[in-house]
Formats: structure tokens, C-alpha cells, sequence
């Protein structure tokens, strides 16, 4: 079963391919069913079961008697192809700044939402939340008022484990630390493992958080670049050969802004390459539930021998980021994790984790999953097409495999800091692609969030951001220094 | 009327020394009403007040035409008398496993609650609370899903503005920053100020967890006397005379776990060294609402003039330590907070706030608050009486005009964390004094905490702790180094 999934995913893959490098225009053929089959030696039906699919997801069209075509409208814009890559050069956040004034923007709803990632509030299980929170306050008023455990409640860390088997990880929920979000975890563990003045590896570009915590702790970013197909772990060995580096963040799967998704095999080559340097991974996997394809991908924790990797996830993407609740699993250095747990806030708050326990138990959260990614992907296609219509001729963003951003390549003469204020000005979020790197090299990015909802606001809305970078566009292209 | 209450205060304040100083022994008469009234130039009705108020306490008894005497069972334990001085030596704290090993025991509910500072759940607001959490969720499931705002939800933030007033403290909503639990307050502000190496001055004793955050930051300690009166001016100005200290965390108004209250002068004049020196102060505020006196305590920030006090509190020791909302006044670090709250965990928890909100707006926090209070000084007043009936003749324990732990001096031959030990396999939870200090000064103290009930299994556990004391104290003194 789990075999034939990974073909007929590698089929849909293999077709994306010739469709993100234009290899295959809009309305041009598709290969037959037959002659494809003999190209990848895989069934007929499997090839058959995965045009379906693509067919399903408007990217391509069947014709009667004619075969399979690339749709005009699904038409993607390439993904950025050669992108900047960062200078492997120690260097230190100076963006808090900036970031505290696109964070006062992105927190303004009522902005069109293409700022915050973060599901709609109609996709967001609020209703059932707030029943079960109701429930589990009625059945255990003392509980909920008390400490919680510094750890974590038990029943949420059993429930955690159970599902971190779909990720690749066997774990006791004794090894589980709960925290306030993702965030709390990465934060933790980076104060465990580094002291100011040391260099960390981090994947450009970033989630600016991250960057602001390397600022917040007086630390250096060594920037590797994110390509379409994630961490090259070639790059790690540069970095790691140059530098002394004392940990690394990394966002494997559907790294946040540039939604990239690093092979499994890429995940091995890292893991190896840190641990024989010694080198503690911090691993963000708080989008691995939103894959778009038949499987969730595993993670680098899924490889880690020695417990050096410290696996931090949240659930503030899929079932609600109001709650605050989040885990880490550290590893070896569980302990000090716990340490810093108690110093940072004692405990995560015990109602939060008592429902978010109850609505796991009770299997809610699989079937919220499927609604919630199977809407993301729906938007994330409406967006493209949109982007593709509205925007100049040179854009360039490419298909996520999951995730909930989309990262736009807009031309070189428009300044993301400059569109941001433009765009918030029309009432229109986003987030400048400056704020995802210690370095210039994202100055005409933006990432558009996709919260899981298409509406002819915000089809209007893209076109609103089309004319006004096409407006921008045509100025005089800006020295570039 | 404040004066009045001031004066009735006093009255009482100047009987309670008598009383700890063993001036006044057990069966003894008080001063009459109309000799006390001319000594202290006070009305007679103030001194009748004051009179039937320590009657109502249990400490006095009226005898029928023969006036007032000190009750045989109200008879205190004297205070620590000569405290031990720390040495004023920058220390690491290498506290933490003994910590983790105590706080495991302090989390096992199947002990006596001496160990916990947490009001017993019986005093908790639990139905009200989750009523409310209950009906918050409902008329607004949207808000409570959603990312709060990073420096928290501005409902809950004019609720805080405006009970700072009774601290003494004029401030705007938005120089306030929510935090999950105080603690979150204290760590922030320390990471906000501080570097790993720096000075930090500190009560001894003081709470634990101050000593594991000095750790995990890689900062010094330099510890200054915390005596029944509390902070002395004098010992910060030998301390910032001696050190270059970065910053300051002190708990002016009943500090853990010697419970002293700094009076309102020498906060004035610690804070005026300080800022003479530049040197930022955090002030822990988390049991300034426990006060058993007519007036709340007022606070260092009240007298901060440049907002170089980050001001600390929390509702955990009033209305729900697991809902983990507090928040903090970082005066001119606000930014920098901000900024380390984000990396921290981008929000405290939507709902919590809501309904502490809601909890604070429909008037509950008030009348909560004089129950509890009410509550804990009459087990305090218990305990005294238990402790002075059980224990060991030369045990010291004063009684704190608020807070809600009893610091007790055992005799010299007791090594506290032994007895934590032993309690422990009796089934009896309790705090060694060893923990509260980088430095051995409190190896026959305990803390022990009042939760605000008092029942004949807590006076039987007291009973067993009293036997065990007397066992321990009987052996051969241990050799003092």
C-alpha cells in the first residue's frame, strides 16, 4: 500500500517537475498513460490514479479520446530559479526592528489576510474546542486551576507520541516536554545549547522569529541557502567545515517563508553530517501536518541516533494557535530543556493542554487535518492562478508541497519593504521577504500566507497587489549597489 | 481613615513585637487600654481595635474585668533572630538538580501541601473561573482561537491599570506586556538586562527559581540579607559599592520564603540607590494582594521615576496558577521586553486572558481576594500555634504580615534536605531552606507553606514533622565545618 502511495506520488512529482521548469507549456500534451508507464516502469493504473489527482487539482484536463493536457488556468509561474544565495559569512540579526513593525501589520485583521500564517477562523475547530474546554472545566474544575506538571500533562504527552509515529519518531512520552508553541520549544532549546557570541546554522531564508531570537540571544547566523527542494546537505558540509557551529534550526518540511520540502534522503545526509561534528539539530516541524501528498513526510528526528536532534512542533497551525500549546522532544538534553522550561514559565498553561488532550483522544484532530489541508491546497492554487494572471510578466513563486505560504520572486526593481507599506495602505497583509534573512538577498520577496479560504475579496485583493507591482515595475529600475 | 488604619496598624504591629520578642510571654497581661493610648499617643478607641482585632486572631484573650492577655495557644515562636548574613561574594548557583529532585516532590499531590506555595483548591475560584472561561469561549470562539496580540489583550491590560493604582502604581495599558505567570515577567527581564557573566543582586533567601534563572543565564550572584524587616538600604549600598551589578531582582513585599515585608521608606531608598547607579530593578510583586494588615503594601515601582523598575505579577497566587497569566511594567525596557516576549512564545494564551479578564471586569477579583486572605492568615496563625506546640524548644519562625509560607529555623543539628527527605516517606511535602540561596546559609530551614486550609490531617502531619524534628535535633550535633 504504502509502496504504491510513494509511486504514484512520485508520478505526480515527476509531472510537476516538467510543469515548475516549463518543460510543459500550458495546453500542450501530457504523455500517454502508456508510454509514461514504460519511461518510469510503473503500472499503467498507477500512472492512471495520479493524472486523476492532478486532474482533480485543476492542473491538468482530459480531453475525450485525446489524452491529458496542461491546463491553461492552472498554469504556474515558475518557481525562482536561480535564487540568491546567501554569503557564508557569520553575521548578526539587526532586523528587530523592522520585524516588530510588519509583526503590529500582520496582527491588524483587518487587513486581507495574506500576512499571517494561520488557518481561517471557519477552518479552525472552534466550536468543538470550545465544547471539549467547557467539558473538561466542568469534569475537573481543581485540575484546571493547578500547575500542571513542568513537563506537561500526561494524557496530552501519551497522545502526542502516539501521532509522532506519522512523523518517523518512536518516543516515550517521558522524553516529551510540552511548551507554549513551537516557538517556546526553539527558543529553549536554543538557550540550552548556546551561550552569546556563538554561530548557528540556519537555512535562508527563515522564519524571522528565528532571526530574532538568534538577535535576542547575541548570537551569529550562518546562513545556508532553501531551495526548492529544501537543505542541501552539501551546504551544511560547507557551512559546518568553515564554521564552528554550535547548533543548527532547520525547517525540513515546508519551511516558512519558502514552503520547501527536503528530501528524505537529504534529512539523512544532514542528520549525519551534524552528528559527526557533534553538532545539536534543532528541527521546526510545526507545518509536517500539512502535506499536500498522500503521505506525511518524516523528519530529521526520524534519523537520529544519538539524541541530538531537538524535535520542536506546536498545534498553532492546524487545530488552534490561540491555545498556546506546543512540544519538544530534546533528546539528551532533556534535562537542561526541562530546566529552562521551569525558569522560562513554570508550566504551559493546564486547561490548554487538558482539551487539546481530549480532542486528540477523541479523534477529532485526523479528520480536522484532511478538511484543513485539503482547503489549503485549494486556496494555494487559487493563489497561483491568480498571481499568474494578475502579476508581471517575471514573478516567479513555485507549488509548495505543503505548508501555508507561498514565496513570490517579484521583479528586481520592486522593493518588498516599499510594497509591504503599499500594500497595507490598499489593505492588503504580507510579509517583505527582507525580514527572512540577516542579509540583502530577499529584498524583492514577499510571502503571501494561505489560510485555507478563496473569496472574490481576495481575488480582488491579488489583483489590487498585481497592478501595484506592475505600477512599481515600470519605475526606473533602482541602483542596485 | 487611612491614617486611622495606619495607626490601628501600628498598634498591632507594636503588640506582635512584644510577642515575638518574647517581651510578653504566654498568660501574661497586655498593657491596658489607657496606659498603651498614652504611650503611644493613640487614641484609646484605635488601641480597643487593634485589641479585638489580635482577639479575633486567637493571639489575645479578654478576661472578664481583668482586660487582656496573651492567649497561652497563640504563643508564637520568636523570629530567626540573628538571620545568617550571606557572604557578599559573587556565586554561581549550582542549585539545580537538588532543585529538580525537590520540585518533583513539591508536583506529588499525594504529600501534605507544606511544600507548594498554591492556594489549596477549595479556596480557588474553579466553578466561577471556568463558568466564566466557559461563557467566554462561547460568545467568541473566533478571538479565543487566534493569536493573541504579543503584549496581550487590551481588556485585560485595563483591568491590570487599573488595580495597580492600589500598588501605587499610575499606568497606561499599554506599558503593560501579559505574561504567562509572573515568572515569564522575571526571566524576560533578566534576559532583557543581562549578559552571561554579569553581577546580579539578590534577596537571601529568594525564591529557587530566581537561583535556577541565574544559572541557566550564566549569571552571578551576589545575595544580600532578606531580614524580618526585609530589604535594608545600607546592604545594597555595600553591595553596588562593592560589585558592578547589572541588575537587581528583589520581592519587597513578602518575600519567598522568609515572607519579610520591605517597609514603604526603605523601598523609596532602594530604589534611589539604584537609580543613582543606573543599575534596573526587577521587583516581584506576586504576593503584594496577600497582605493580612488594613492596606495593601505599595511597591519599589511606585517610587520609580525613570522606568528602571521592571515591575513583575501574576493572578497564580490568587486566582489560578494554572492559567498562567501574569504580566510586567518594563518601564523603559519595554521594547526589548517586547522583542524577547515574541521570541519567547509570540503570545500568552488567548482564552486565559479572556477570562481572567472577565473574571477581573465582573468585580469577582475583590471579594475573592479578602476570602482568601482571610483564610491563609488564620491557617498561618495554625501553623504557628502547631509548630510551636510539636517542635523542638530552640525552632524560630516568625509570623509574616503576609505572603503565604512560614520560614522556620530548626535547630542547628537538622540538616533540612535529610528532613525533606524523610517528610517525604512520611507523606509530608515541605521545602529545605537549602534551596533558597547559592550559598550554604540555610541548611536547618525549611519553608513551609500555607495553602489556607487547616484540618486535623495537616495538624497530625505537623505533629509527625514536630517528632521527626525532635528525633533529628536529639542525635549527635554533626560536625559544622
Amino acid at each position: 500500500m504504502r509502496d504504491e502511495g510513494f509511486r504514484y506520488q512520485a508520478v505526480e512529482k515527476h509531472i510537476m517537475t516538467l510543469v515548475n521548469s516549463e518543460a510543459l507549456k500550458a495546453g500542450e500534451k501530457l504523455p500517454s498513460l502508456r508510454n509514461l508507464s514504460r519511461q518510469l516502469s510503473v503500472s499503467i493504473s498507477t500512472i492512471s490514479q495520479a493524472y486523476l489527482e492532478l486532474e482533480k487539482r485543476g492542473i491538468i484536463e482530459s480531453r475525450e479520446r485525446s489524452g491529458f493536457f496542461l491546463s491553461a488556468g492552472a498554469m504556474r509561474l515558475p518557481a525562482p530559479a536561480s535564487r540568491p544565495r546567501p554569503a557564508l559569512i557569520p553575521t548578526i540579526s539587526k532586523r528587530s526592528e523592522l520585524i516588530q513593525k510588519v509583526l503590529e501589520a500582520l496582527g491588524n485583521r483587518n487587513l486581507l489576510p495574506f500576512g499571517v500564517v494561520c488557518p481561517a477562523e471557519e477552518l479552525l475547530p472552534a466550536k468543538t474546542l470550545a465544547r471539549i474546554t467547557a467539558a473538561t472545566l466542568r469534569s475537573n474544575p481543581a485540575q484546571m486551576m493547578d500547575y500542571a506538571p513542568v513537563n506537561g500533562n500526561l494524557e496530552l504527552r501519551r497522545q502526542i507520541a502516539l501521532r509522532a509515529l506519522d512523523a518517523g519518531i518512536g518516543v516515550d512520552p517521558d522524553e516529551i516536554l510540552i511548551t507554549s508553541g513551537a516557538m517556546e520549544g526553539v527558543s529553549i532549546a536554543l538557550r540550552a545549547l548556546t551561550r552569546p557570541g556563538d554561530h548557528v546554522l540556519i537555512q535562508s531564508p527563515s522564519y524571522f522569529c528565528f532571526l530574532q531570537l538568534l538577535e535576542n540571544c547575541g548570537l551569529r547566523a550562518i546562513e545556508i541557502p532553501s531551495s526548492t527542494s529544501g537543505i542541501d546537505p552539501q551546504d551544511v558540509k560547507n557551512a559546518i567545515d568553515q564554521f564552528d557551529i554550535r547548533a543548527a534550526i532547520l525547517v525540513p518540511n515546508f519551511n516558512n517563508p519558502d514552503g520547501s520540502l527536503t528530501s528524505d534522503a537529504a534529512k539523512q545526509g544532514v542528520v549525519a553530517l551534524l552528528e559527526e561534528r557533534n553538532i545539536p539539530l534543532v528541527e521546526d516541524d510545526v507545518y509536517g501536518d500539512l502535506y499536500f501528498g498522500e503521505h506525511r513526510p518524516t523528519t530529521c528526528k526520524s534519523f537520529d541516533r544519538r539524541g541530538e536532534v531537538l524535535f520542536c512542533s506546536s498545534f498553532s497551525k492546524t487545530i488552534a494557535p490561540g491555545y498556546r500549546v506546543g512540544w519538544m522532544i530534546p533528546g539528551r538534553h532533556y534535562s537542561k530543556a526541562l530546566d529552562i522550561k521551569t525558569t522560562t514559565n513554570i508550566c504551559t498553561a493546564s486547561p490548554n493542554q487538558l482539551a487539546i488532550a481530549s480532542f486528540l483522544r477523541e479523534g477529532y484532530y485526523e479528520r480536522h487535518l484532511r478538511r484543513l489541508r485539503n482547503a489549503v491546497k485549494n486556496e494555494m492554487e487559487a493563489l497561483l492562478r491568480s498571481l499568474h494572471r494578475h502579476f508581471p510578466q517575471d514573478t516567479r513563486a513555485g507549488f509548495p508541497e505543503g505548508g501555508a505560504a507561498v514565496w513570490v520572486e517579484l521583479p528586481r526593481q520592486i522593493d518588498a519593504v516599499d510594497y509591504f507599506y503599499q500594500a497595507r495602505a490598499l489593505g492588503i497583509g504580507l510579509a517583505p521577504g527582507t525580514i527572512f534573512s540577516t542579509q540583502d538577498k530577499y529584498n524583492n520577496f514577499i510571502r503571501l500566507s494561505c489560510n485555507g479560504i478563496w473569496n472574490r475579496e481576495m481575488e480582488q485583493g491579488m489583483e489590487k497587489l498585481g497592478s501595484l507591482a506592475k505600477q512599481m515595475a515600470e519605475k526606473q529600475p533602482r541602483a542596485v549597489g
